[in-house]
C-alpha cells in the first residue's frame, strides 16, 4: 500500500506529488482520511529548513480534518469512520512525568506531525490515536483544521494563565494567530482589546470580537493604557519594547509569547512591584485541545479562511509567502 | 511629645540622635513600641538615596518588631500590649481593586515606612494598623524583625507560585534573603537545591534545610541540572547567564526574581517549547505575612542574625556595608 501526497524533493522546492509506503500500522496508531489540511506559517518554516530539523522529500500539512479510515489493533477509543483533527503533534510517550500529568505537550519524546514524518498534505496521515481529538457537533470541518494548531495555540495561555471572564485580555496582533485569539477570549467572557499597528484594521477587530483596538505605532498608545490587562497575548514574531508591554499590564498581570521572537529583553523593577509575569507556550495537550473544540462549538468561534484545492498546494504556499492570507488557508483534498 | 529616633541629615551621612513630633496619631494607625528592628539592605540604599525618593532627615529600620503602645480612635482589633511586627509597607488605600482583592502590596498608593516618613531605628513607629501583624506563638521576637521584610519576599512566592510540596525548588544565593528562603522551602516540604557560587558555602546550605547543593561558578554545573526545577527563586541582584537557568526549570517551571538586577534577557524559543515564565514580587501583604508567621512559628524557621545595640547603629550599618554579616542584622532597642 502506498499514500499520494505532495512533497517537496529539497529545500524550499516546489509541492509536487509523492507517494510512500507507510509500512504497518502500528498498535497504537490511527489512519486518517483526510478531508481538510490548514497550511500553517511553520509549514513554510519547515519546507525552507528555518529550524534545521527539516528531513526531505518533506510532505507539510499538520492541522488536518478527517475521517479515522483504520485504527491500529490496540485502539479501542476511537472508530472507522468518526471525524478527527490532528495538529503539531503526533505521537508522545505517554508514560513520563508530563504525559501522566495531562502535558502531553510537554513530552521530551514528542513526535512532530511533519518531523521526520510525512504529515497532511496528503490521502492519508497517521498518529498515534490519543493525538487525534474527535471533532464535536457545531464545528464546521472544513474550516476546523487551523484550530488544531494556531487555535490551540492562542486558546491555551487562556487555561495556563487560569485567566478568569472577568479579566482584561489584550492581543498583540491580528493575523493567523491573533484573529483566533480574540474570537477565543471574547468567547472566554473576557474585556478584549485588540493591538495592530495598522489603524485601518479596527473594524475588523471589532467584528472578531474586540471590544477595543489600540493602534500601537502611536508611542503614545501603549502609556494610555498602563496598568491595564490581566494578560497580553502577544502572538507576532518581532521584536517589541517589551517594557511598554510590561507597564501596560495590571498589577499581577502576564505577558505571554505564542509567536516567537528571538529574545525578550525587559527591566526587572517593574515586574517586582507589579508582580508581574512573562510566559510562553506552544501548542496544546489533547484535552485543552477537546475543551477548545466545546467551547468554539459552543460559541460559534471558527478560524476564517481562505480555500485551495490541494492540488493547487504550491498557489497555497505563494498566497502564504505573500502575507496578505486573511487568516488562514485551509486545503481540501482533491486527490481521485 | 516627640519620638527619639536615629536619623541621617543627608545622603550616605552617619546615623545621629534625631528627634520629631509625630502629630496626632491616626484614626486608623498604631503607634509601636519599638523593641527590636532588622537593618535591610534596603535601608542602605535609602540612606544613599539610590532609589531618588530618600527624604532627610532619614530615619530607616522597617523591619520593627514590638508591642502596641497606642491604637488610633477607629482601630478595634489591636490592643495595647499586644506584640507586632511592621515590615516594609505602613499603609495603603485598602479601597482600590487591589487592596480590596488581598492585594494590598500591589495597591499604587502604598506608603512605604521608611519613604517619607520615620522609621523604626528609633522609640516608636505608627503605620495603619492592617500593617501591624500580630507574632504569634512559636516565633522568637528578637529574630523575627527580618522576616517582615526579607523573610516575606521569599515566603511569598511559594504562594504567588504555587508551589507544591512536591516541588523541586533551587534558590540562588545564600545570604540575607536566600538563607530565609532554604529554610521556608524546606518547612513547604519541597526538595530544596542551593545555588551559591562559593562552593563552601555547602555544609551552611545543607545546615539551613538544603537537600542538594550546586556550586554555580563552574560552568557545567547548570547543565548537569537541565529540566529539573519547578521554580528557581533568584535572591541575588546580579546578571547572570538567564538562558542557562531557564534550561534548568522542569516544563512549566518558573523563574522567581526578588533580587532586582537591572534587567533580564532571555531566548523565548525555550519559554515556549517548556511552558516556562519568568515572574518577580516585592514584600507581601498582611495575610501572606500572618501565614509565613504561622509557617515560621510551627516549623521553626527564623532569621539568622548578628545583635547590635540601637546605639550602635553606625557600627550596624558598616557592618552590614562589608557584606559579611551571616545573615541578618537586628538592633535592639535600648533608649532609657
Amino acid at each position: 500500500m502506498t499514500i499520494r501526497a505532495y512533497a517537496a524533493l529539497s529545500k524550499g522546492g516546489k509541492l509536487e506529488p509523492f507517494e510512500y509506503d507507510p509500512g504497518q500500522l502500528a498498535g497504537d496508531d490511527v489512519e486518517i482520511d483526510v478531508e481538510w489540511c490548514g497550511l500553517c506559517h511553520s509549514d513554510l518554516s519547515m519546507l525552507e529548513n528555518d529550524w534545521g530539523i527539516t528531513a526531505y522529500p518533506f510532505v507539510p500539512g499538520h492541522e488536518v480534518v478527517g475521517r479515522i479510515g483504520a485504527v491500529g489493533p490496540n485502539v479501542t477509543h476511537l472508530s472507522v469512520g468518526q471525524r478527527v483533527g490532528l495538529g503539531w503533534n503526533s505521537r508522545s510517550c505517554l508514560h513520563c512525568e508530563q504525559c501522566l500529568s495531562g502535558n502531553q505537550v510537554r513530552c521530551p519524546s514528542n513526535v512532530g506531525t511533519i518531523v521526520h514524518r510525512h504529515g497532511g498534505f496528503a490521502e492519508k496521515v497517521r498518529c498515534q490515536s490519543v493525538w487525534a481529538v474527535p471533532l464535536p457537533e457545531g464545528v464546521d470541518p472544513s474550516t476546523a483544521g487551523p484550530l488544531f494548531c494556531g487555535g490551540i495555540t492562542v486558546f491555551n495561555p487562556l487555561i495556563i494563565n487560569r485567566i478568569s471572564p472577568t479579566a482584561r485580555v489584550a492581543v498583540v496582533g491580528i493575523g493567523g494567530l491573533g484573529h483566533m485569539a480574540i474570537a477565543f477570549a471574547r468567547a472566554w467572557g473576557c474585556e478584549v482589546t485588540a493591538f495592530s499597528t495598522s489603524p485601518d484594521k479596527e473594524a475588523e477587530a471589532r467584528q472578531l470580537g474586540a471590544h477595543h483596538f489600540l493602534a500601537t505605532r502611536d508611542p503614545q498608545a501603549l502609556a494610555s493604557v498602563a496598568g491595564r490587562f490581566d494578560m497580553i497575548l502577544v502572538t507576532i514574531n518581532v521584536d517589541l519594547d517589551w517594557d511598554a508591554y510590561v507597564t501596560a499590564l495590571a498589577p499581577g498581570g502576564r505577558l505571554h509569547l505564542v509567536g516567537a521572537a528571538p529574545s525578550i529583553t525587559a527591566t526587572i523593577a517593574p515586574l517586582i512591584f507589579g508582580e508581574k509575569s512573562i510566559g510562553a507556550s506552544p501548542t496544546g495537550s489533547p484535552v485543552p485541545v477537546a475543551k477548545m473544540l466545546e467551547m468554539a462549538g459552543r460559541h460559534g468561534v471558527q478560524p476564517i479562511v481562505e480555500r485551495f484545492a490541494m492540488s493547487d498546494i504550491n498557489a497555497a504556499f505563494d498566497r502564504l509567502r505573500s502575507g496578505k492570507a486573511r487568516y488562514r488557508i485551509v486545503l481540501e483534498n482533491d486527490f481521485r
